[in-house]
């Protein structure tokens, strides 16, 4: 990291839960950019007090990414932080020009504002509720509106992955679960997007290397359902 | 604009409705970076078709800022743009450093994901409903939140004028219509940020220039309650 901008940051420490898209964002790109970083696994139902004290806005939300003695938060704008403190280092994930830069800024803000909400109601609702249903209605429409938007490319970036693919891709491995709770498939429904998500990870050893097995997170959900008296 | 990467965007044309906190924050930085564009109003009851083909993914939300023939959309995103696109010319909105401009991010990310929810409760409920508390309460928690953030510093930003403060000045004119429907003052509530807006509109007259009086707004929301059969 010699001459970059961020060497002077000092050292990276992720607070982060495996089974969080957004924290496995952050992971994505720590890794895609080769930065040494050191993970702390945090429990969201007992919070650590370097979780609190570092994110206290948001209640203790990862993920958290320390830079020396700073927290960054949000995993948008962690990042955004990221390609711009190590711009030196590895590929970019924001496209140069400010039109693309814009066009997918847009894209990962559809992505946080629509898929998380229709998400939670897939997977923790109580079972047969309308919600249940509701959730995975607006879930297709949102995958197919991403898929149009992915239209032919390989990636949203193009030929390679790039900041909406990794806002996009730690949502895969809970398919299944989403899959389970909803009662329907997304790669019937959305079969360029299922293409897609296993594109990400067969062709990106650092994704891959980010994220959890969908049944690790599927078994994962199952027990906060019961510690939440939905099963 | 010589030498601007911005220069070969074309022209800027932003899709607006005079009220709009969003799309006004689109108006404060292209004022304050000086840069010559068109406005074209928006009736939101009745939106043009250049509007709805700009934003087709949001159902023609405003803003919109056209570059020649491309549609940039989401109001952070437009700042971003702006800042990106235009760099040579004027004062840039967001600082240099990585670590200050993630932290800028994270509290214009606060503001969009915090403030709308609460001031729609406030002004959009009939008369006497829960949701109006409920929605004054967790403003005021929202305000004074900003307000311990904005500490002593004139503007959030610091000395002058920056990002947060270009995102969260344009609700300024709306406090009046909270206030009447909420019963309440801010200024009684949050004093520094009554302080803090006075002197964003005082102090800056692209400011100024780009928000409506609080009385309009409060006449435009009166006839779009009336339209809503809520009064």
């Amino acid at each position: 990291m010699a001459g970059d901008k961020g060497s002077s940051c000092g050292a990276l420490v992720l607070l982060n839960c495996f089974v969080s898209p957004f924290g496995n964002r952050v992971r994505i790109a720590l890794k895609r950019k080769g930065l040494p970083y050191e993970e702390k696994s945090e429990n969201l139902a007992a919070k650590s007090p370097l979780l609190l004290s570092s994110n206290p806005i948001h209640g203790g939300k990862v993920p958290v990414l320390l830079v020396g003695d700073k927290p960054v938060c949000e995993s948008l704008v962690i990042l955004e932080f990221i390609d711009e403190a190590f711009s030196g280092t590895g590929e970019q994930l924001l496209p140069a020009a400010p039109c693309a830069r814009a066009h997918a800024r847009f894209w990962a803000s559809y992505i946080d504002t629509k898929l998380p909400g229709c998400a939670v109601r897939v997977w923790r609702s109580p079972k047969g509720a309308a919600a249940v249903e509701e959730g995975k209605k607006d879930m297709v429409a949102v995958l197919k509106t991403l898929e149009a938007e992915l239209g032919a490319k390989p990636y949203f970036a193009g030929d390679a992955l790039g900041y909406v693919d990794v806002a996009l891709v730690p949502f895969a491995p809970w398919f299944l679960t989403y899959e389970r709770f909803g009662g329907f498939s997304i790669a019937t429904e959305c079969p360029a997007i299922a293409a897609w998500a296993e594109r990400c990870v067969k062709e990106n050893e650092f994704v891959a290397a980010s994220l959890p097995e969908p049944e690790q997170v599927f078994q994962f959900v199952c027990g906060m359902r019961k510690a939440f008296g939905l099963d």
